[in-house]
């Protein structure tokens, strides 16, 4: 079955307001067997919003509606619905009379202007709303139930969840549904064109399943999409597809769902029984944030260092000025020194440094900015990369992608120290 | 002059993805005359896509793209835009060229896929992409000039500053504008209902200029608009309006535009000559990080230290364990030791500290979680807060906003220190 969302108000129109109601809708609706292929955002302009009505009533099943349902002037929903039904408006005595309850109750003053709410179009039925004072509205309209809600998020998620899904779900009309089944795997370490050269083949229209590729930052994220009447069946057809991307391009993979590179290492240490503490210059404290991003952090985060100034990376990893002198700061070798001293002075099993030149200032002809060494130091060995980002990265995206590489490194190393690898 | 935005992915459409690009570039779009009418959004569905363009096309004077640019098998923009159009794909030599070149330059290894991003439909023009590797792509269609763009983000906003901007501008075809001109005032420590309450008079109808207020992570930010052909009157019309609100709530106001807490504080330091060290336990480097987000922090930021376990307290910060059994390391005595222990090991003029219980574990009935304090060290005094955080906010809410509380302190301090005060 087909939905689609459309969202009232000028200024989401204009972007000074950000739309998050349709992606949560869309995420609603797909959890009662609804895939939403359009979201349609238009201005408190009462013919934009009876065309956007009537266009959507003929392509979905059902149209979600939000704002515009307001006390003000320029809250036109119920205008704009009535004018895409070819239908006048009528006052609903019993919403009136509840209306003006609602603000007795709160010892709110009654403005005039109120009574727009108890409106709504002729043939069409007003739901309640218990969290606010606006009532929605369910509306027949070509092949389409319509439905109205306010576009306060709080009273649009709960008048979703209390008034539109019961009604769709008693709704008889529609054969059995079936649901949007999603699950992620998360990579890093390769591109977006590398991953999805290697899944190419899955990514094929005609097979059960759609198979997705987004890039945010380094991470790469594969989304599979099934539709399926039965949950049983969608996970026989999403975990075949996974188990096989795990089989071609496994170590890329450092998780599926909610977790990040951060929790993935904070598993992997718990498990080990180990712990870590970072050293981190030009990241200025970055990789220490996401590792305690993750709730429980200090069962395994010992300390983090942001040795800013050289002086503070004499003072407080012992790195040899004569070592900085030589190498310079941003330097494989300090950065092997700084993880090595990290790890003795903290006591931890781990310990991950960076060093690099962020921009958008400090850059040489022979250390240019993006040029960043990560290290991470074990029980076992130690490793150091150079990373070198080119001139269409900002400091913003330097900075991100070096904390995300270094916490790479270090799940790698963890993973090589798993027992019985 | 009218506008229509369309977004494309499936990721979109799902709700699994926040569509961010369509309100940034609906404000964009504004600076440059244009009134953004509707927002679509489709999946990667080639057919959707077309219609959508289609559509759009005769509706506005300008169609900005979104989405599905890239090298994989469900990037399908080019095919749905040359559908819309009736036309078929050519390979553009000099961008496949250009795009080996960006591979090349960076050793990243060159995978066939990414040849699909050098095809466009004939008859439109490739946008050079500078900062990725998906050209954009400017279509004649109908009445409007459709303009295709990558989804990221950052890619996304450049195109449209250094390639849509310059070619809407220099596009003759459209008459003089009026143009939306919008300045932002950003103010900490007092809530939205207060600071609206001190300018609710400014934000009546009817009068030349639109106020509008939001908040965020507890930055409440006011915005005025003002539609003008010309940029002297709608910049006398909001001065007139921000003089009149520094007036009223002048010390909670940090900054206009662009500015950061952190920026802020950043600036106050330089007109000081001092510096500044952290020492964050819960927040794990958040105060740090936001201090270095800024370019060129490197001048005034010394050293930043994350304490987690209490050795590293005591190890790094002298804290006595005494102190820390008396107390316990969440306490108002503990957080100004550190940041005064932080301010002699750095040698810094200025010091943070935080220290509290982010949850979503830890809390105890005494000291539960969002409990915080926060303070300052300088050179002419000491400062610090308790902050209480409800049980509505998040770990990530309470690291944020605790964080931003800190920032604000120093602000504070910094803004006694400033001679002639």
């Amino acid at each position: 079955m087909i939905s689609e969302i459309i969202s009232v108000g000028t200024e989401l129109c204009a972007g000074v307001t950000l739309d998050t109601n349709s992606a949560w809708l869309a995420q609603g609706l797909a959890g009662v067997g609804f895939e939403t292929r359009r979201h349609i955002t238009v201005g408190d302009i009462r013919e934009d919003i009876a065309e956007a009505i009537l266009a959507a009533s003929k392509r979905a099943d059902v149209v979600l509606v939000t704002g515009g349902l307001g006390p003000t002037e320029d809250d036109l929903t119920r205008e704009g619905l009535a004018d895409a039904m070819g239908v006048a408006l009528v006052r609903d005595t019993a919403a009136l009379s509840r209306l003006k309850g609602f603000f007795a109750e709160r010892h709110l003053k009654w403005v005039e202007a109120n009574e727009r709410q108890a409106f709504h179009p002729v043939g069409t039925a007003l739901l309640e709303n218990d969290w606010g004072t606006a009532p929605g509205i369910r509306a027949p309209l070509n092949r389409a139930r319509v439905y109205c809600l306010p576009g306060v998020p709080r009273e649009m998620r709960l008048m979703f969840e209390e008034r539109v899904v019961p009604d769709i779900q008693a709704h008889g009309g529609w054969p059995v549904a079936r649901r949007l089944y999603v699950r992620a795997l998360h990579c890093f370490g390769a591109g977006e064109a590398k991953i999805g050269d290697a899944v190419a083949d899955l990514m094929q229209p005609g097979r059960p399943l759609t198979v997705g590729i987004t890039a945010s930052e380094g991470i790469i994220t594969l989304r599979f999409f099934a539709w399926s009447a039965s949950e049983a069946e969608a996970d026989a057809v999403i975990s075949r597809d996974i188990a096989e991307v795990r089989s071609r391009i496994g170590r890329l993979i450092f998780g599926e769902g909610e977790a990040t590179l951060a929790s993935t290492v904070g598993e992997l240490l718990v498990g080990l029984s180990s712990t870590v503490a970072t050293a981190e210059s030009c990241t200025g404290g970055l990789v220490a944030r996401m590792i305690t991003d993750v709730p429980g952090s200090s069962r395994y985060f010992l300390r983090g260092l942001i040795p800013y100034a050289n002086e503070a990376k004499v003072d407080l990893l012992n790195i040899e000025p004569e070592l900085l002198a030589r190498h310079g700061a941003v330097s494989e070798a300090v950065a092997v020194a700084m993880a090595n001293q990290c790890r003795i002075r903290a006591g931890s099993s781990y310990a991950v440094s960076i060093t690099g030149i962020a921009g958008p200032g400090g850059g040489t002809e022979e250390k240019p900015v993006g040029l960043v060494y990560i290290a991470v130091a074990g029980p076992r060995c130690q490793a150091a990369r150079k990373l070198l980002y080119g001139s269409h990265l900002s400091r913003e995206d330097i900075r991100i992608r070096s904390s995300l590489a270094a916490l790479n490194l270090l799940r790698l190393t963890l993973l090589d120290d798993l027992p019985g690898l």
